[in-house]
């Protein structure tokens, strides 16, 4: 029955969404030993493979829903996600960022008609904001990670790839608040041949690493990471999905990370976030693991503030 | 019979180059108002155009000439193409390069098994070395971009573009040693429909500019430029293709061409050299001429260092 809502999603958000390409390099098979596939989600819309759970969370929405508009709470990429599904389909979209967010972003957003509402950093300032807007406006709240058909949304990434590339024996996903990963692990689950779904995360932020320990879902004391897109943390919708389906986590450090993000700028010649670059350390740093197996990396986005670079 | 022979040089390459991607971006059609396809040569084997001509100009060889070998002098991109194009036909690939050529490209031409001279940065010097080689170890020398085998062989990357796209009115090409941009104007001659070429070059090393003016090659007293790749000089066989065959060239500011770089990796998430943006560069500063039309750019090569970033 998952199955069925995923291919109506999927199909559902087509027309909405490109179909990201596929890319190889024989030098990075070379270093790390296996058959790497990366999904370039930083050439998606926008920017992010954000762009998929967002339009698909507003075509869910009725035709009342749809005039009274919707909301969100984000970082970065899916408050831009949100403002352009919602800009296609002509419903407005009431947007709450931490102030803190790059300029990029922020303008970002108004560039698609998101209507911005700036708040302090914290999940309750955001939180406490976004509710004021539901309540004022009538919209509907979409959470970026938490929501079922973000979650189907998100997981078309991994859908497609694994259209084009059936045999992958794993897929890494970088973690953040978990609607990519679980939305991976159920197309993984779905969609490919025994393929296995590994998450990366930073040591810095690796509450989904401790949560999965655990058995509930803990928080980060906190966020320094340059993966800026990985701060927030799993809801109460994803993780028994992650719990269930995602075979490992990985923890990564910052250089790592850098690393990665090096290679994959050097190697691969495409822009993107420091947040991709995390699934990536995740396989380089067990390679000794994946020997010859044929892996999918998803690509997560490409919305990288240019005068901030950590080379 | 060159658009034979162009053919046959395209047909003999194939198996050892990439038909690179095309892509758009609709938010960069808007800025400029015009329909632009960028041909992306920076995901060429060894990242960068000069692969096609390089190989084709080895295949060329006799027998025996492949056994002597290829030297060739180079400030970056064309001693690697040669290396690795000279390894995939197992030919040996004598590499003459300025001490001060970047890090990355001196270790990317042993990585491809070349042959590595390093000699002072003057044309003079590089020739003297050069000419040593040819009569030490008997090889022969390709020149970078004035031989019509190396030009046919840059061309290809124009002529798939217009196979893809053969409605365009005009390709914009960056012009250094004048390789790329003569192969590019005989493609669009041949495989085009009233297609022109138009060559963009920095202020700093407007030789192509003036030679055109004066009728004869003119060379550059300065190569203060950002733009590394098109430092060089035209040569007695490009020259004439180029005064025939090229429209016009355009020439711009070094902070014009920082500003298109970071408009291609702000919007195409792409990596490239700062070379490749001289020809959006151009673009931009005369859009109000261009408006509406159908419009290629080839991004000529991706190999940059990562430490060194103008932004």
């Amino acid at each position: 029955m998952i199955k069925d809502k995923f291919i109506e999603c999927h199909e559902r958000i087509k027309p909405f969404i490109h179909n990201t390409p596929v890319i190889k390099s024989e030098l990075l098979n070379k270093l790390i030993g296996a058959k790497i596939y990366f999904k370039c989600d930083n050439f998606q819309k926008m920017g992010a493979f954000k762009m998929r759970g967002a339009t698909n969370a507003i075509m869910q929405l009725s035709n009342s829903e749809k005039i009274k508009g919707v909301v969100t709470h984000s970082s970065g990429n899916f408050a831009q996600a949100l403002s352009l599904g919602a800009k296609s389909l002509n419903v407005p979209a009431y947007i709450v960022m931490p102030e803190s967010a790059t300029e990029v972003k922020k303008q970002a957003v108004k560039n698609y008609k998101g209507i911005l509402f700036e708040c302090k950093s914290t999940l309750r300032d955001r939180e406490i904001k976004a509710n004021e807007i539901v309540k004022e406006k009538g919209a509907r709240f979409i959470h970026p990670s938490n929501d079922l058909n973000v979650i189907l949304g998100q997981g078309t990434a991994c859908k497609e790839l694994l259209d084009k590339q059936p045999d992958l024996d794993f897929v890494f996903v970088p973690v953040g608040g978990g609607g990519l990963i679980a939305g991976s692990a159920l197309a993984a689950k779905y969609f490919g041949k025994n393929c296995k779904v590994i998450g990366g995360e930073p040591f810095e932020v690796d509450d989904a690493y401790r949560s999965l320990k655990s058995g509930k879902i803990e928080t980060n004391l906190t966020t320094n990471t340059i993966a800026d897109g990985l701060k927030t943390q799993l809801g109460d919708i994803n993780f028994p999905i992650i719990k269930k389906h995602v075979e490992k986590i990985i923890r990564v450090t910052e250089n790592e990370i850098i690393s990665s993000l090096r290679l994959i700028w050097e190697r691969l010649k495409i822009v993107c976030e420091p947040s991709c670059a995390v699934a990536l350390a995740a396989l380089v740093r067990e390679k000794q693991n994946f020997k010859n197996k044929k892996i999918g990396i998803i690509i997560s986005g490409g919305n990288v503030d240019l005068s901030k670079l950590p080379f």
